[in-house]
């Protein structure tokens, strides 16, 4: 029986990138050593390092002259520091989108930074079921605006970026690569690798490099892109397995036809579960249909003892992890790159078929 | 033939651990997922945790009622910038011991923190060939006194806590559970894992717990212990492989009979390499005897062309990563924990023999 994993994440890696990671993990191009211990002073790191960021610049449409790419640690939840810490030093004011949880820990964070105003410029709140419209009249004096693209929560997803005169920071953390954006419109985009690029333990940061001369000098290393950017992401010794295997799903993904191509497998594949939904009357989704979200699609009977039993018979037929949020209850697919077109229409049979044997119970 | 790892960092690991992780890299404990994509809310993970914490306790001889373990990210560098945010909150005044490069990278992250001072009080700059003494007479309005405990660039080493009525913060890195302390005598001990315990990307933090209670509660979450104690290291996603990989390689410490016990091997690793030195003009070691590393072992032969032919034959013979830092040239053998005891007899051989065949070219 396969296994499908619908966690979101740490998520499905590509099944030939875990056996190639396998096949090698001891003897690393014929070095005798392990990828485990290779030094990231060692041209075998620093050749994949440089491979990397020319991936995913190129997955990215973006020029290595005008984009730096950094492999850093902690998280998306350090980013939330980070980013006004190096971005807002002119008006010292930011401006967020508020589309979920994640984008209220973003606001929560900034606005532990002294001196720095915070402002809510448009909300999904309390319901989150649609992604806001940003509309900001006037001479915005803001650093930037922040924008959380996918709520893996509630399954909502910004599907056309605001028409505004300001910078944005985009936290791309659950759909980065999944869906294709015109990257070049944010002047910092960052985002955990853990659901469509790598282990949980690497965060990608992408930065205009126009605006790195432009950063304060006096933050300690780890936290100013300005140092990071001078090392090559490498001031102290970076997750080198992590960029290890990020290189690999890069791969994999030109391999796959590029962010386009796999954001039109991963349509084909979030469409098979929301017809599912659409098309009977056993299943719900609250979200607003232009705002769904490709990556993760929250679903629920209504009823919470049936929804159980939904996530435990799914279980036994190797449809994993299918156990929605704590704050929304219910289920939820997440559908990252690595979840191939199979898994997807197998869970779209299972739901059919489940509705059916169930119907009466509703 | 056997191929030795003499790399300063990311170092070797375990034998039997790289064979574990390689075989059960695509099924973890028969859950048809790899532990790369297993999710850190799941129980296996959370077991996982809690099992990494145990050990360490235990082979620190630690109890889990007086000392906390944190599992992070960012390397020891981010610790440079944590423990003064967290910990230098009544004085603002930190002392700093200077036994070499690392310690004075960590001043020069503190002096970065807004009005907190900065206090030398005790330095082996320039020359770095002995841990200096520390004598504070007086009291001393400090916060705490900071201690790097190896240095593995010029090959010197603790071997003896001061005796100063401070609280101890250590930088453990080097010779974190490769040499003995009284681990309890330290209020903060932290440490880039990535010499002893696991591969790049986890930062092993174990903190006192009534020090926890005093922190500062308005940090950003991901700088700050108390928050991330409270989230049991999981405040966000965790880098899930590297603390399956320090667990597997914590089971492996305990099996060799615990720290004292492998510090007993590392002292006869060492020793191999320190006889081979002091028993020859032919090498020299510059570092006062009583101050000598166990894990880091620098050494040249007084010319640079000879020690670049050194460095290249003893590579042919299996014997890697012998160059020394760019600081202070010639050679440098690592012998962290997972050196196996050959791979010292092995360099200790070849290091007799290249003095032979080449001696009359001194």
């Amino acid at each position: 029986m396969p296994i499908y994993n619908f966690v979101a994440g740490p998520a499905t890696l590509p099944v030939p990138v875990l056996n190639q990671i396998q096949a090698e993990l001891t003897d690393y191009q014929g070095t005798g050593l392990s990828i485990l211990e290779i030094s990231h002073r060692s041209p075998q790191f620093t050749t994949l390092l440089a491979q990397a960021k020319q991936l995913l610049l190129q997955l990215m449409h973006l020029k290595a002259s005008e984009y730096e790419v950094l492999f850093l640690q902690g998280g998306a939840t350090l980013q939330f520091t980070m980013a006004p810490l190096n971005l807002a030093t002119k008006f010292h004011r930011v401006a967020f989108v508020n589309s979920g949880h994640w984008a209220e820990r973003a606001m929560a964070e900034a606005k532990l930074i002294p001196d720095l105003v915070v402002d809510e410029v448009a909300s999904a709140a309390p319901h989150f079921n649609h992604f806001p419209l940003v509309e900001l009249t006037g001479p915005a004096k803001y650093d930037y605006l922040h924008l959380t693209t996918n709520n893996t929560i509630y399954g909502t997803a910004l599907n056309q970026l605001p028409e505004v005169d300001l910078p944005l920071v985009g936290d791309l953390s659950s759909n980065f690569l999944a869906q294709d954006y015109p990257f070049d419109r944010f002047a910092l985009i960052y985002a955990g690798a853990q659901k469509n690029l790598a282990p949980a333990g690497l965060t990608v940061v992408v930065v205009k490099k126009t605006l790195l001369a432009q950063m304060p000098t006096a933050l300690p290393a780890m936290l100013s892109y300005r140092k990071l950017a001078a090392k090559d992401s490498a001031l102290n010794t970076p997750p080198v397995f992590q960029i290890y295997v990020a290189k690999l799903v890069l791969e994999w993904l030109v391999k796959q036809g590029g962010v386009a191509a796999i954001e039109a497998v991963n349509r084909q594949k979030a469409q098979l579960i929301y017809d599912a939904i659409d098309q009977t009357t056993f299943y719900h989704n609250q979200v607003r249909p232009a705002d769904r979200s490709l990556t993760n699609v929250p679903f629920t009977t209504g009823d919470s003892e049936l929804d159980q039993t939904f996530i435990t018979k799914a279980q036994q037929a190797g449809l994993m992890n299918l156990k929605g949020h704590r704050l929304t209850g219910g289920m939820r697919a997440s559908l990252y790159n690595a979840m191939p077109l199979e898994g997807a229409v197998a869970l779209r049979n299972f739901m059919l078929q489940f509705a059916k044997d169930h119907e009466e119970e509703k």
